[in-house]
């Protein structure tokens, strides 16, 4: 059975006048399968002279015909590496015998084969053409000529956006050990240690953990720079880590406050300020109310203390993809539904102090909102 | 200064014709830039609707006026980002101000303007067709309507071929120590553990050594599946850890084989086998021998014993990609030089034990070749 609504992918497909998908990129790949992706290239790009990009094909209204192209060769055999994944509901499964060469292109070559021999040659095919290489688009041009090509980016974003309850499973879990992981590592702060160190010490305990560390900001007041460095953490200066980690592509997003010894008292404040704008916009939260109002009441908490001119405040729905819908402005006519997943971002720059961020996820349910690894949101104080 | 060889940069270029070199991978955008990536995204690939993609634009013989473009807003600011790198030869940088609209299009916007700045607007240009997104390359014909568009990977796959000084180093690091976290993994080994925790485990000793784990076959035998499943470490059965990790780009590629108490004989004479055709191989290698030489010889060395048909050679260049040059087979006319770096595999796939694979890398010197990460080839017995 497909791990996502077929309905509702039909009714997008139909709206936006598509005959047939040709899914490509890591995330979409990984969603339209129910979580599957060749281990070997799930942290890789390039090999030989391309890359591995397999295709997930599904025309409109015929899930019976949707359609896998992956490679096979001795040493890098999907056959294999589907069969310790376990099972995937696209059994209409086509391989290419050749991994170094111009692998993109080969691939795309399979694929417009299969398309062709499901009568589609002449269909209307949503692409991602921001994933999609030109290698792969200059094959499906020529092979499939009476085809046309439209963007099918928007289409998925929208199929994602309301999580089922194994996403919301794989988020939450993703968000809790996370947490778990930035607490530790902040617990063992040192004074004097950069913050390429503390960046060191998050990726252990990432994967200790069984997550993969994607990025790290580790921010020590009062520079604004957030990317690790030899800057030195040391006593009375604060330390913002904000931190996507990752579990089988679902991603966590997570900024916490600490600092070595006292922290000084405006960076409390500007704390404090942050917590209210969370516990404001939690408040707000649940099915039907409209994104642009979320927006709203978070610039306005933001604002609303002496600080405000210094304030910045941020909502994205999260997912697979970063920043992914739903979308938070002045403009948008989004609603929330439940089985939406928004990471809150509330912030002060103060050139005193530095970068005052508390960020944390939120699932919105039935009733209102429920919290994705809310551990570990006071301000840590490193004992001196 | 450059971190690679302007002349042959310029006499790439001048081969195939091209005026100006547009390059948007990852390994490329690193190995041009001398090592320098937008952290947040060297793991993370799509971002709201699009992607991170950054551009380095080098015109051919006029290296002052190579560019960069990339994105620079409040949260994630390349300025800073170079600024806790260090310097970077490419001086001329530009600025995308957003980061979750179509952010491919948009840097390929932005050099598409700086292009024509430079009076290059009717060039012929080298990108990367298996990598450029078919959002950004629209962009790029459409502003630039009197360029052509020709393929610059192969050139950028021969610049790369020859390794620098610091490359070598990175690259022995990364082998050294991947070297020593399959050995910590494998002496931990415990009977009835699943390759996946053996996986996991592997993980984890190489990001305590500041590695980034890319991919791991576990494949224990007698089966032929490499890819980590909850198949059991029983007493009496092999396995054999293959291995890629990373270090600031660069990739380590190593095999490794261990049993679980006593091996079968027949396991210890492929591996036998393994080590000749190592020895052999390495003994060949050295500046002027011709590839084609080196897979003849590893393939009569493979072919050397009676098991001979179950067996298999490949050796390829590594570096910041798999399998890149020098390329070995019947036909190539490529020739060893110094600073090369090859990765050689021999192994045998038996029925009754299992997979046996050893896998080293070396690097061409003047007088012959040096293993990187040699550490523990033996075969490791885990005591029972």
């Amino acid at each position: 059975m497909a791990p996502f609504d077929l309905e509702t992918l039909d009714r997008l497909m139909a709206e936006a006048g598509l005959d047939l998908l040709l899914a490509t990129s890591r995330h979409n790949v990984r969603y339209l399968t129910g979580g599957y992706y060749l281990p070997t290239f799930k942290r890789l790009e390039p090999i030989g002279l391309s890359q591995y990009m397999p295709v997930v094909g599904i025309p409109r209204g015929r899930p019976d015909q949707a359609f896998y192209v992956g490679v096979s060769v001795p040493d890098v055999d999907e056959v294999q590496a589907l069969e310790a994944f376990g099972p995937m509901w696209v059994e209409n499964r086509h391989w290419v015998h050749e991994l170094r060469g111009r692998v993109a292109g080969a691939v795309a070559e399979a694929a417009a084969g299969v398309v062709r021999k499901l009568g589609l040659a002449g269909a209307r095919i949503g692409i991602e053409r921001p994933f999609l290489p030109v290698e792969a688009f200059e094959v499906l041009r020529r092979e499939l000529p009476e085809a046309t090509f439209a963007e099918a980016t928007d289409l998925l974003a929208k199929l994602r956006a309301v999580k089922s309850p194994r996403e919301v499973d794989l988020l939450r879990q993703v968000h809790e050990r996370a947490a778990e992981a930035i607490y530790a590592t902040l617990k063992a702060g040192k004074p004097g240690e950069t913050s390429r160190q503390v960046e060191a010490r998050l990726e252990l305990e990432m994967t200790g953990r069984g997550l993969h560390r994607i990025f790290t900001f580790a921010g020590i007041g009062p520079s604004f720079n957030r990317f690790p460095s030899d800057r030195t953490w040391d006593p009375g200066r604060i330390i913002n880590v904000d931190t996507v980690a990752e579990l089988e592509g679902y991603l966590s997003d997570l900024s916490r406050m600490a600092s070595m010894g006292e922290a000084p008292s405006l960076a409390l404040e500007l704390f404090e300020g942050c917590l209210e704008v969370q516990r404001r916009v939690r408040d707000a939260i649940g099915p039907g109310v409209p994104c642009r109002d979320i927006h709203r009441l978070g610039w306005e908490s933001i604002r609303g203390n002496r600080w405000g001119e210094l304030g910045n405040f941020i909502a994205h729905g999260l997912g697979l993809v970063s920043n992914e819908l739903p979308v938070f402005n002045a403009e948008t006519d989004s609603v929330l539904e439940p089985g939406m997943v928004i990471s809150i971002e509330a912030e002060y720059r103060h050139p005193e102090v530095g970068h005052v961020k508390l960020e944390d996820t939120v699932v919105v349910t039935s009733g209102g909102c429920e919290g994705l690894g809310d551990f570990g949101r006071d301000w840590y104080t490193v004992p001196l």
